[in-house]
């Protein structure tokens, strides 16, 4: 069983911006003989489990490797199962694979892990699963934001009555559920246009070379250099449909100039950058309001690595959401974003309970 | 009073691929002293009447202009102001003005067009009765569009009881509008990503210098060497969720790989116009459908500059329509798309009658 009682966020200094910090679980016992992979589109995503003593108390660890580099991921992988195999000589070691690696690189598992059982589950039961362990277990774990209170980040205890909520979980493209009761869910929506379109276009468009790079060139751009603004065309607000003025009317409506060459030394790459942030995510941002709407949806879930924790994209998600639902609906973040689908794919070892998440998971 | 019994399309050759049909109006008797002009972010469409012969009879022609050269279409107007001024000395000469440059160069209209009566006409008011008086009046202007069938154009018959419908005008950026009776509409959403994306990024990411040449580029792209597809991600089909593996997972998803600087030489122009396009236009498409669902409407009306008659943008538009709805909506398009708003203005001139739109428009 993993034991789950007095679960807590890990408060420890990280090391880097990036890391994902870990869950301790103070009161487990039993030994933990599974590894989770969550392989999708661009990243792998990894959780584990060691124990803090031989006795009593453990952590869950949280790593992520790119997917065009998945041998990385699984030397990662190996290397933990041989110190765990050193522990616990007698025990069947599994590995729960889930996203659409778990099937492309099926055999190539197999092959890299000898002796691990390798499990394949669903990715969207592994999402919804993980999701419901970190809003139901873990305290100091969903947040809303606003960049307009003093502290943006403002943590939410989980109400009793979740039902029905949604999951919006931004990867490479972006899936929607619609989440009714424990492992009850729907994939209700999607779009193409999700944090590989940001990172493939970012990528053409300037010199940056990593995710940091590119966001942390968002910050400093002005995305009206290359949008038109509603002002742009109208001089002023268009009053009588309440637009205002510095709303984008059209994502790079500024830069087509006929028989101008551009290139992308035409304009500054941070507003290049910053443009395109606020493209994806508020088009993000809209289609899970028009879902949310069209199922009478009011608590909305962001998850995915897309994220990644950026103040710009989590802000602009939560305006689209309080813009087009006139305040009526909830963007909530998590601390784990990037974790939901390997966490679930962790805690599917066995099999979940049917009833509503308990505070243990059998094994 | 314009006459518009016996209305049609003019179905002389065109000496170009993308000049817009002229309207005939056979039964036109009165004196026309107006010109309207609809100023949008990027382009300004320019609708005006000719009489055939002194007695009886006329035509509608439509041209477009680009909006940073808004001299040249001022120019223009000023011509067809000369002309009809020699015809009729007079009559007071009118500029029905919409968009939002009607506000914008309001006082370079003034200066440059002395003597004309420049009347500003809301921007969705004559998107409305642009497009009303095109399906209401207008044999073999309204069409669907299947790639799939032999003959992919099928003109539509407007049946009796039209309401509610929808308008998606895509210019620089989207409005979309729910359409309940005769002049009774509202705003329901819009979205960035429009034309103005598709232009501005295309002119960033290829060298192409104009709509003709990103659209033609585009014909001949394979978006899979861009998109990452859900059979790249799954090997296979996720059979379980009904995603084939030919599905867009992520547009622009196999484009960012860290630590290699790509530019838009390391990729086909043409695979990245094509996938592009498909971006943008399934993404109208779908926000498009939610909002449809959203009011419970069947009939979506696709206008603006944005389409140009191009064969993959209304497949793709329709596609997307069909796929979400299940084959339960129904995407329109027009043969004169781009000048709604401006046919709108000119027809404004005075009031429309409040009832349906009749056979006559009083001027």
């Amino acid at each position: 069983m993993m034991n789950v009682i007095g679960a807590s966020v890990s408060e420890a200094t990280l090391t880097s911006h990036h890391e994902t910090r870990d869950i301790v679980l103070p009161n487990q016992t039993d030994h933990v003989p599974q590894v989770a992979v969550d392989i999708g589109g661009s990243l792998a995503k990894v959780v584990y489990y060691t124990p803090s003593s031989p006795s009593k108390g453990g952590r869950l660890h949280f790593k992520i490797f790119e997917t065009e580099r998945i041998d990385d991921c699984i030397d990662f992988i190996a290397k933990l199962m041989t110190s765990a195999r050193a522990l616990a000589p007698n025990i069947n070691q599994v590995l729960q694979a889930t996203g659409g690696g778990a099937h492309l690189f099926y055999n190539l598992l197999k092959r890299r892990l000898p002796g691990v059982v390798i499990e394949k589950d669903d990715e969207m039961e592994c999402l919804v699963a993980g999701l419901s362990f970190f809003i139901t277990e873990i305290p100091y774990e969903v947040f809303t934001y606003n960049e307009l209170d003093t502290n943006p980040i403002q943590f939410e205890e989980t109400p009793k009555n979740i039902y029905p909520y949604m999951i919006v979980n931004i990867g490479s493209g972006v899936s929607i559920l619609k989440v009714t009761g424990p492992n009850q869910f729907t994939r209700i929506s999607g779009t193409s246009l999700g944090g590989g379109t940001l990172w493939g276009l970012l990528s053409l468009l300037t010199d940056a070379g990593s995710f940091d790079d590119m966001l942390a060139m968002s910050k400093d751009g002005d995305n009206r250099n290359v949008d038109l603004l509603v002002g742009d065309i109208y001089g002023t607000d268009y009053s009588k449909l309440g637009l205002k003025s510095s709303r984008i009317a059209s994502s790079f409506g500024k830069v087509f100039k006929k028989g101008v060459r551009q290139n992308k030394s035409s304009f500054e790459q941070s507003d290049i950058a910053k443009s395109l942030l606020y493209m994806v995510s508020n088009n993000i941002g809209q289609i899970a309001y028009l879902n949310a709407q069209q199922h009478d949806i009011k608590r909305i879930y962001f998850g995915g690595c897309f994220i990644r924790g950026h103040p710009i994209t989590m802000n602009t998600l939560s305006y689209a959401i309080k813009f087009w639902s006139n305040g009526d609906m909830k963007a909530l973040f998590l601390r784990h974003e990037g974790h939901l689908g390997a966490t679930g794919a962790f805690l599917k070892h066995r099999t979940l309970p049917k009833s509503n998440l308990s505070c243990a998971f059998p094994i």
